[in-house]
């Protein structure tokens, strides 16, 4: 449940998840811990990359705050690779906030010690418009785009695209059977947001992982080195 | 935009678009027009579903009311197949709603007679969410749902998918390259939504298609058959 109202209400709500976001992160930095947030819309496997992520990546630390509107079958499939798992159910709402991930980062700390954690995932909503704009205090926006989704979804759904900092184009082991323009999809993302990094992937497959894990890798160590540079500083 | 906010705010938003939902009905019904509300997630085939039935329902007289949050790009493409095709670009909402399809009908009466029209098909803005809480003054709600999608989307989304009174299994020509048992989607439909009519389509091969224009057919029927009872008792 959302809906468009007046401006001044907006700006109100999305100024309260901002320093919820914004406080969260906090956290994540103090607890030495990069936080990204992947979006995409339903289905465009999310929670697939997710699984060959955890297994890819056995040298890293990472705990998950999957967002579901009603049931935990995601978290389910993610807890058999053995890592910390907190569930939250949206219920009606088609989005995590700051305020709800601020409840998951609570559980986690409650049955985990966050210093040992090295990064934590946070897998939205299935939903291509909203989350883009409610910050949950990462450091990085993740997109999925399914190579069936077509490739006029970043001129369709700009937010999301604008926002993102590293882009998937996952299922490209479809592409062949599809009337499909990888460069197209690549180019339309671009107009969009030229700086964004964009990996083709396959889950199924394993084509492209390797460049999302370094991609990954990246991202921890420069959280690792703002710790290091902060604390050498002070 | 959008958000969760308190419960009384959120019965007032709903209350008015539904109100603005019957006056929209009302409209529709006084000219003998059937209008169904399509949705779906980003890419599960809406508007080329639309394309194949503008092509094989020469026997209607079709118009479309097309949300898209920024561009024109889908309502270009249906507009090649001579329909009138009001576009409605949402911003940033991530649904059309009763007072949004109320423009769309005042840009249709100036443009055409809609006494002359059978049917109205509201293409809503990609989204698996949003859309199934906000009516639009439809007799009819279809949901697609692409088989590239998965298995458990019926039980994760469940607002939609209980909303539906039609839904559309699409890309079903994809199945045989994906693990994927649509049985399966259909039980977890049924679990949801147990009268729900649902087809299996590819707008690509055609298979399904017939049965899908048939449903159309009978819920045009349904509404002439309403007015010619409502005339006769009038």
């Amino acid at each position: 449940m959302h809906q468009t109202f007046d401006a001044a209400l907006e700006i109100n709500l999305l100024h309260a998840n901002q320093r919820g976001a914004d406080h969260n992160r906090a956290h994540f930095d103090q607890w030495g811990i990069t936080c990204i947030n992947l979006m995409s819309s339903p289905g465009a496997g999310k929670t697939q990359l997710l699984e060959r992520t955890l297994q890819g990546l056995h040298d890293l630390k990472i705990a998950v705050i999957e967002g579901d509107m009603t049931t935990e079958l995601d978290a389910e499939r993610l807890r058999a690779y053995g890592v910390p798992v907190i569930a939250i159910n949206t219920g009606r709402a088609c989005h995590l906030d700051s305020k709800m991930v601020a409840g998951g980062i609570h559980q986690l700390q409650h049955g985990y010690t966050p210093t040992e954690l090295d990064l934590v995932v946070v897998e939205n909503v299935g939903n291509l418009v909203c989350p883009a704009e409610f910050e949950v205090g990462e450091h990085a926006k993740v997109a999925l785009l399914s190579v069936t989704e077509g490739e006029d979804k970043p001129l369709k759904y700009p937010v999301m695209f604008r926002e993102a900092d590293c882009l998937l184009i996952t299922k490209t082991d479809l592409a062949p059977y599809l009337d499909i323009d990888l460069e197209r999809i690549e180019a339309n993302v671009r107009q969009i947001n030229p700086d964004v990094a964009i990996f083709q992937v396959s889950a199924k497959t394993g084509d492209g992982l390797a460049d999302w894990f370094e991609w990954i890798h990246k991202a921890v160590n420069s959280q690792t080195n703002r710790l290091t540079a902060h604390s050498m500083a002070t």
